[in-house]
């Protein structure tokens, strides 16, 4: 059975995929092939780990039996079209990028970012700073979003004493589910923190931050189109918005002439949310976990429909 | 009576003051005086919010009943002896304490410090970095100090799942109790929050930090005397810790010449723990609380000795 390893994985992790996977499994590896090989290792595969550009997926995959997908999120292959089973990582990556979005939001009410920026000046400006700084236990936080990342974020920022609204559109475990109902709360929240999946296209749009208290915090950890980046842009140079802190954007990476860069209310933590020593263990690991799934004829885990989005 | 407010009030703060107060009591504000006037005005106040200089009150001070410190700690004052009430501010900054340094702790397992480094230098190296950040849930923690920020750090970073240890010499509520104990179990332990007050000199010692888990992080939000600053340097330097977030230093402000500026595996967050929009209101608020006991004659908040220190 002929596996294709498109994950860049370590040595280490391709050791254990060696190690864990039965002798009639022939792996190739993304890294060992040239750019022609990969074309047509793609087409002979029977199984395939990681995230090849959509466009090598769209020829025929006649032998393709099973494809574990090494991301959450999935949403730039919504025109792939295959009729095999297909899971991403699940919430591996979950509680990682809670905290990089809660880290995020409290550097930002404690002034950590200017206090690193004051760092590299070696100027002290504590004292002038403690007026100007946020607390966390008096903000109410509406997060958009009941999937894992989102219940994470919320069990993070109660034990900080925040009062959180969850928001999603069908999920029970949420406390708003219609837009309207949001954006009637919008003007009482202090913090939104966005961790929605890619086809909630443009979501946060600029009726939604037109609606936003003057002063408060946006945070993305979901999908860089899930929001109307112009008018979010807008908010933050016009002091309508007090900062954001984005893990995604629109176009990543970022260009170099993108105006985010520079807006001095924002903290753009590039896409790290999820990431972690433990990262590429949990992509091995599950995708062994879903590999003995297959060939034991057991139900897999993280199944999802491309069509989706996320 | 003559109130003689020394901290350094907004307008806002003056006036409510002088609304609150009875009509009995004359106001007088360190603003408005030259530095001979206020030598005289410490000498004849009768009730004194503020901190200032410790050999201001080195003298006598006969009209003197009821000090109202401005801080919660008050380690520089304990070679005054009064025979009167003082007050501190009780847990006011505990919890914006607790937010600083754990907003810290969280800034360096998740590269935000760095990433703010980058977004100076318009580099996106997100992909790069993942691997290399750290998570929070599978974190032990210990917190020295059971006191009010020692609690309030603990409450928010069991929210992350993390794994604590809290430490005092005496408070029941505290896991260890000894020093052979807590070395015992340093070499386990991946966070150490140090929330000592000024009284526990050097506690952090070179002994202690020999025995912290490689590459584990150290944070002080406590006093900057509690930790043998040249040994945490060197830990520092060599790798040994991971690193670490100081609200406190030995000398503050830091001098232009520290070491500690340049050390890029350290966030300085240059005493801003404890510091918030709501600060002033909440001194002044606390001293009308206990302005009014004293003249009801009921037991006053926040008592302290200034023999303790902290």
């Amino acid at each position: 059975m002929r596996i294709l390893v498109y994950s860049n994985l370590y040595n280490e992790q391709k050791q254990i995929l060696k190690q864990e996977l039965p002798e009639y499994t022939e792996l190739i590896f993304k890294s060992d092939l040239s750019e022609n090989e990969l074309t047509d290792a793609v087409k002979s595969a029977e199984v395939l780990l990681g995230n090849p550009p959509a466009d090598l997926l769209n020829g025929e995959l006649p032998n393709l039996i099973f494809w574990q997908l090494d991301s959450a999120g999935f949403n730039q292959y919504e025109d792939v079209t295959l009729s095999i089973p297909v899971a991403n990582m699940g919430d591996l990556f979950a509680v990682r990028c809670a905290e990089t979005i809660v880290g995020g939001l409290i550097s930002l009410c404690r002034g950590i970012h200017e206090l690193v920026r004051l760092q590299d000046q070696k100027k002290w400006m504590g004292v002038q700073m403690r007026s100007g700084l946020q607390g966390l236990d008096d903000k109410k936080v509406m997060i958009l979003g009941a999937g894992a990342i989102g219940l994470a974020v919320k069990k993070m920022l109660t034990g900080f004493g925040c009062q959180i609204t969850l928001t999603a559109r069908e999920n029970r475990m949420a406390d708003l589910h219609r837009f309207d109902d949001i954006l009637a709360v919008l003007p009482e929240t202090d913090v939104v923190i966005n961790t929605l999946p890619g086809n909630a296209n443009k979501y946060v749009s600029k009726v939604f931050i037109d609606a936003m208290k003057p002063g408060s915090i946006y945070g993305n950890i979901g999908r860089g189109n899930t929001t109307d980046e112009p008018a979010l842009i807008h908010a933050l140079e016009s002091g309508k918005l007090g900062g954001a802190i984005l893990d995604v954007t629109v176009v990543e990476p970022l260009p170099e002439d993108h105006k985010l860069w520079g807006l001095k209310n924002v903290i753009l933590t590039q896409h790290t949310g999820g990431g972690g020593q433990d990262e590429e263990n949990g992509k091995v690991s599950r995708f062994l976990i879903n590999f003995r799934k297959l060939i034991e004829n057991e139900p897999l885990n993280d199944l999802i429909d491309l069509k989706q989005g996320y």
